[in-house]
């Protein structure tokens, strides 16, 4: 489910402490994802994770700071599928696209990492709130690094720092929003979800980046 | 700054309870704004209001309550602004305008409102956090409403109930991001702010209604 970390393998040894912390913050994602953060107890996180209460404590410390760990882990896994996904070398729809379905199959694979960092974190409100604002600070900025370098490609004037960042912002809104409603309608494919916002997005931006414009009446 | 409810006019009468509440309400939303829910304190918002904080109490409720009935004041009277300003008689595309433009304005006349509805709510989670939710909740059922009519209008094959839920999500986070973002960027107009969405999403949905569909590179 997560990229591997570096296991070091030794005769007998005990479980080396960064498999263990995996292994913890698997199971801590399971619970609160199932149960929510109120409701999720330290005794059910150890018994899922296989290791005592006070064990737990000391690899990972309280609740707040284990579900705060939580979000960090499953914000960077996931930032990291969907910047692993965009192939720089691609025309910009299809950078564009590949970042899509490289997040929907992450949100669509890992229902349980998308439950704790968007609806738990933000039901929880508080410092974990602030996690969740400083990651989709960081979507947003690979997102309109991703828009100024697509309009730099054509040969219509380049799109404002400040521009681009606003529509990453709406895209960034436009994703989070379409993959919450998703979950509760898990029916649906990945790929058909993703498809819906690229071309709700795309054709937009795709006539944007031609230079057609949307007037208002009067200016008709 | 909002819609004005009946006022009993009478010799020396002291001020009707509705009122005196939404002068109440107005204080609170002030006060939440500046300083958030926790630093905000029932001695401010008496102060603010000019009323004393065993009436603050008597009118609306502990703390907790206050904000509860402020995001729900303030939800009202933004999905009311936002469907007031739609005229169901015009194009799909000005339809979509009106109401982009009719929330964009809202939210520049109000930002203390969208501070309170959107930062310090979700900020806070739990019940406000619900609170949110159901406000959400009715936006996409709106905009779902609008995209549905509009995609009935032209020829080509109507937009499914679930597909036009979907996109109105999409839409819904884009423009919730998008208001959060000029919340830290109030130098823009709220016409370049409305018009750059409209851009994104209707040269987007505009291909959309006519059948200009985004294929992936495999299938071109």
């Amino acid at each position: 489910m997560h990229a591997d970390q570096p296991v070091r393998t030794g005769r007998a040894k005990r479980l080396p402490r960064a498999v263990r912390e995996r292994q913890i913050m698997d199971a801590a994602v399971d619970v609160f994802s199932r149960l929510g953060f109120h409701a999720a107890s330290m005794d059910e996180i150890s018994e899922v994770a296989g290791i005592s209460k006070p064990m737990l404590y000391a690899y990972l410390g309280s609740k707040e700071e284990l579900f705060a760990t939580c979000i960090r882990r499953e914000a960077t896994v996931m930032m990291e599928a969907i910047a692993g996904g965009v192939e720089p070398d691609q025309p910009p729809d299809v950078q564009l696209w590949s970042g899509l379905r490289a997040f929907f199959d992450f949100v669509g694979e890992n229902r349980a990492s998308w439950q704790v960092l968007h609806r738990q974190a933000s039901s929880q409100g508080g410092p974990f709130a602030a996690e969740l604002a400083e990651m989709r600070g960081r979507a947003v900025s690979l997102v309109a690094a991703l828009l100024v370098h697509s309009s730099r490609s054509d040969e219509v004037p380049s799109t404002s720092e400040q521009e681009a960042e606003s529509l990453a912002a709406a895209l960034v809104g436009a994703g989070e929003s379409l993959a919450d409603w998703w979950l509760d309608h898990p029916d649906e494919p990945a790929g058909v979800v993703a498809s819906r916002l690229m071309n709700l997005v795309w054709m937009g931006f795709g006539d944007l980046v031609q230079g057609n414009i949307w007037h208002p009446p009067s200016r008709r």
